[in-house]
């Protein structure tokens, strides 16, 4: 196991009615002015906007308002949200909504206390200061409501890149399952998509000696698998979406991830459809890493076979433990496409013709130098292999 | 799933050689005087305590020491470390050393801060404020090094109880798989049927679902099942250690306990044994526990019967899942036994002729009615019973 340090100091309120406590949760870590920043207006129509708004009130804490964030948040909200936020002199940004609106919302944290370009930052250096965030999560995906990570689209050239530090991670979240349950179908297969790639990314490494982690993440995989298809086929079950609510947040606190490699490659593979052609994360994420899987595989079979074995249920080939690997990618692909997620390009609203410019912006964008790391380094051919066979 | 609230707001620095940033740590938790608190001569003669104190002089911290902890950890040396402290202006404890030595070290930090007497918190107040406490951790075992929680016995009766309250949660913990390795087998075993025991009472209970924890408990039980005969083994086998360190810690952070009824009827009575014979709290928990188990089991057999399937491999018996309960419990009890833990009252140097005694302080000590509560109530005559199947 690799040395590490752990650090998950955010407070969690988790249950029904538990926006409720957002004013008392802003007061007790410090917010006397606060900027609530969310998306489209589900907040608003489901009432939950005015629900949190109530509860500053009650608790007599003045706040402005930035609506607007898309999927995949965009520089220019940003911009303006840090704008905004000097302007009004707020010292606390509470974000209500998913891990768009979250993650928006902690680059607006991170600017307001920077002197320059808040997208220096997502260009490596680290977040070291940054207003306080709390979040109202309304959709178990992205794991941003307990991660000190943040991903922004710079519309200057539509592509995505990511942000980090610890000054970012939220000092509460409130996880109210219920608030999951208007969420279509789609919506909410896609963040469970998401979140099993948390787990995925770190699981499938070269990594030896984390049968602890391995163990964990294996426990919040089958989780996702048993829990998942019942929210699909019954919205409304509270259970099920609290046991994924729960399991989305374990897999990306990196409780689960500590003293091991991790991959990261479908994420970032997948970021530049997602950046492209502006699909849900998780839905080009179901489609990227059953390809991604398939062509690294080789170079870790045992691991990819123990995955099939213990979470998909496959039996173990000991002739050819290929064999059980492939057949627990082919179980969870199954397992995506029976929730409702695409399982190529076609279905995803991708072009094959845009594979060169794809391979382009993700092998050399942003200063990259013709290669993508991870548990396999990946150059500008296997790329191109890769997005081929989600064709 | 139950509403919940959850806070885990400890820095872990993992790994080897992790002890030598103990300095800077308490420097950034904001010590600039502390006092080391710790227990036999073991700390000393491996040259931990040398070491630490070499990582405060480096950043100029002074500091002040108090050794002698006992397990079972005494309110005599509380009150000695709360009057050092005062007289000597600390401002951060930190222990080195196990779980004895990190609730001796939360009462001190708790008790320096209260006019009253720090016993008033073991009966049952709240601790709200406290001095800040790090630790660095030699037995993986208590989980003191991640929960809120500390129990001390009352030399005045020796009796143990417990007090509780986010301001004693460590604000950081040094964990060095490396310091374990020199831990004797007993003592290891020990520390790992603690743990086993933290995971036990969080999932034998009459809640329902909450597969995301159940998977999360099951996960750590899998590890310890794996990991614990490896270092009975080979006692410097360090990734075997490693693992049972990390679950250690998780099996008593609450991550995997929140949103669930628990049970904590083993503990309790296992306490009484501690407090009266000074055995090892773990050695005591191995021969409680399977009694417990068998005796409440029929509350909830099929869960019983889900420990034994999916931690002990036993097939289930579909006609009578007694049967793979009791099946489930008999392994559990065989591990015990095969790494060394006592199975029976002889063992563990206890007597049956003071089971009136133990079921008379168990039940009514400390104000208690003649019942405990958990998972099932428990009175007298159950408690009786209970004792006499150690026998």
């Amino acid at each position: 196991m690799d040395n590490f340090s752990f650090y998950s100091p955010t407070f969690f309120e988790f249950g029904k009615k538990a926006e409720e406590k957002a004013g008392k949760l802003v007061k007790r870590f410090g917010g006397s002015k606060v900027l609530i920043h969310y998306g489209g207006g589900s907040v608003v129509r489901s009432g939950l906007l005015d629900r949190v708004k109530a509860s500053l009130e009650a608790e007599g804490i003045p706040f402005v308002e930035l609506g607007g964030v898309k999927p995949n948040p965009r520089s220019g909200l940003v911009y303006e949200g840090i704008e905004l936020g000097k302007k009004e002199g707020v010292d606390f940004i509470l974000a209500v909504g998913g891990g768009s609106t979250i993650d928006s919302s902690k680059a607006i944290a991170a600017g307001m206390v920077y002197d320059g370009d808040f997208w220096d930052f997502y260009q490596g250096k680290e977040i070291l200061q940054a207003l306080p965030v709390g979040t109202v999560l309304t959709i178990a995906a992205a794991g941003s409501e307990g991660s000190p990570n943040s991903v922004i689209t710079n519309e200057n050239g539509m592509f995505k890149r990511g942000a980090g530090g610890d000054a970012i991670r939220p000092k509460f979240s409130i996880l109210n399952p219920e608030l999951t349950q208007t969420l279509p179908p789609f919506q909410t297969a896609a963040g469970a998509t998401d979140i099993m790639a948390h787990l995925y990314e770190r699981y499938l490494t070269n990594t030896t000696d984390v049968e602890v982690t391995d163990r964990l993440i294996e426990a919040l995989l089958l989780t996702m698998k048993n829990e998942v298809p019942k929210v699909i086929k019954d919205p409304d079950n509270y259970e099920a979406r609290a046991n994924i609510m729960w399991a989305g947040m374990m897999a990306h606190n990196n409780s689960c991830g500590v003293g091991r490699s991790q991959d990261w490659n479908s994420h970032t593979i997948e970021h530049e459809l997602s950046a492209l052609y502006d699909v849900a994360h998780g839905a080009g994420l179901a489609v990227t890493m059953p390809a991604v899987f398939k062509y690294v595989m080789n170079h870790n079979i045992m691991r990819f076979a123990q995955a099939a074995v213990r979470v998909w249920g496959c039996q173990m080939d000991f002739e050819h433990p290929e064999n059980t690997a492939l057949a627990g990618i082919e179980a969870f692909r199954s397992f995506l496409i029976s929730i409702g997620m695409p399982s190529n390009f076609e279905e995803l609203g991708a072009k094959e013709e845009d594979i060169p410019e794809l391979v382009k912006v993700l092998c050399y964008g942003d200063g990259r130098d013709g290669k993508i790391s991870g548990f396999v380094t990946l150059d500008e051919n296997d790329c191109t292999k890769i997005y081929q066979m989600m064709v």
